[in-house]
């Protein structure tokens, strides 16, 4: 599954600018493939890109119309259905994160049937994995782990994908989440495979390569997080690791959907992935740290990146306010 | 989902006894269950059951024909075909924990709709599970944990469940395997379900029960099997287990399928699981061993379990040779 680009980014009638969150992720990783914006009367999102009828678009070249709006339910919109016809019409693909598939809208799959053209619905595998081996692979790898969900993973990794580059080194950013998968325009929605199949799909996702080719594995989760702990084991396993980076929140006040759950301390969470990702990987180490101060002033940043390099004698940075620059230096 | 009893054991053209495997673990633990077992003309294994057809086995009041051999490739054999169909016809269920869907083999699906009869997978989920909570449930539960998967998790939950209910307690296998759900009528394929809800569904599978009433809990897998150790990860946190009980085979050589990887030791291995489970269940403690000392003699049998003993101060049994008795005799 590669997805084409350029893309059309359709943002629905979003109510608001983080209903757009998925789209704006990709605009801002990937400006390049982002031809423009298609929104709906009554939209509030906006990312900032040339509006686009799917005439134009096509036009302009465009190869896929990216569902980039989330609801409630996850289900296409009744409402969307004309510009998304319209876009198979004129040649392009459709892709969505939503639960709900773009295949099961009859409508939508006989269209895209009649015009010769793919539904990529890429929270939903569409292929099968083996069962992981563990077998050591060559090349290098990093995974963002955290002390929770939502807490900067992706955000961190594509940071890190970015300056490797621009410092001429072999590195590709791998998606296990609907919008890296926009992002990296391929990949696989780790928490929808099946359970059996977790470890083997990451492995499948990041395949032995040039000895100094790093990937740079999108984390899900947390091993602390009573829901998700099970695909952020198998994720880690089939990673097979050689460098953690620690995506953490000071400050969060509970696990994310569970105010009965406080966050993990650091040194515990630490200690916890090292330790599980020493069975595939005995050589892993902890990089450093990537805090998400999006809740303190500066000073108070600056403060919390400080405490915790004193802490762990490793560099912390917060890929929005400082890069990852010194992430980059101390891989070596 | 219960699959209605008494069964008809269908063993098809087993090659030899572990092809049967499933059948036996039936017969083994649900004898009042198993009214026969029906063999194909060249069939190897044997169960030690009455021979009955279909037709007799409907008379004495069969409910449902089980698949209990297995193939390579989890298929449902052509050779099969007229004996399934005639258990649709003379009213039967029919049940399968092959990978390969009963409900997939079209002149199967339609007979069965026909005739009005269920077909159970058992290894495919057939319900939604919701995420795991982590929220705290009234009655207790037991998991049986391992160094290694097939080291016999589901043999010692079994016996714990007959030990107890023998001695009046209230307490309920929990399946999460294919052999399991025969054995129990009910159960999650655990394996099988989507990766994001591995902890809802054990959460579903043991649900908030009298104070005084036991789950236990099949366990798979293992944290150190690095095929499987996020099913294994999720299976602990949805079940909420206040006992484990550790299974260990002494003298295995290396985990199932990988010589690459050796065994855990029995500490690390203690250690890892208590300090996972206490993420939703901070009481956990380790109740004993289960140890599967088949490869060994009288008498190394009993140093093995000795050894154990003295080492962690905990009871420590095989459940073949010795029964599970004191395991159940420390739960206070």
């Amino acid at each position: 599954m590669q997805i084409p680009h350029p893309y059309l980014l359709f943002l629905g009638d979003a109510p608001d600018q983080l209903a757009a969150k998925t789209a704006q992720g990709i605009a801002q990783w990937r400006p390049d493939w982002c031809l423009g914006q298609l929104r709906l009367p009554g939209a509030k999102a906006d990312l900032g890109l040339p509006e686009l009828e799917v005439a134009r678009a096509a036009a302009e070249g465009a190869r896929t119309l990216i569902v980039g709006v989330a609801n409630r339910g996850g289900v296409i919109d009744e409402s969307w259905l004309p510009v998304l016809l319209e876009a198979l019409d004129r040649g392009l693909d459709l892709a969505s994160g939503l639960h709900r598939k773009l295949a099961d809208v009859p409508a939508l799959a006989e269209r895209a049937r009649a015009r010769g053209r793919q539904l990529f619905d890429v929270r939903h595998p569409t292929r099968d994995f083996a069962v992981g081996t563990g077998a050591k692979r060559s090349g290098k790898r990093l995974l963002a782990v955290g002390t929770d969900c939502s807490i900067g993973k992706m955000y961190t990794t594509l940071a890190l994908e970015k300056e490797m580059r621009a410092r001429g080194m072999k590195a590709d950013f791998r998606a296990t989440g609907q919008t890296g998968i926009f992002i990296a325009g391929a990949g696989v929605s780790i928490d929808a495979v099946v359970a059996d199949f977790i470890s083997g799909a990451v492995e499948w996702l990041a395949p032995a390569n040039d000895p100094d080719h790093w990937d740079l594995v999108e984390g899900q989760g947390s091993l602390f997080h009573p829901s998700y702990a099970g695909v952020s084991l198998g994720l880690l396993h089939g990673a097979q690791p050689d460098l953690l980076v620690m995506c953490h929140e000071p400050g969060r006040p509970h696990m994310r959907g569970l105010p009965h759950y406080r966050l993990p301390d650091l040194e515990e969470c630490i200690e916890a992935n090292l330790r599980a990702a020493r069975l595939t990987n005995p050589e892993v180490r902890l990089l450093g740290f990537a805090l998400n101060t999006s809740g303190l002033d500066a000073e108070a940043a600056g403060r919390a990146l400080r405490d915790v390099e004193s802490r762990f004698g490793l560099p912390a940075v917060d890929p929005l306010r400082t890069g990852v620059a010194r992430l980059v230096d101390a891989i070596g």
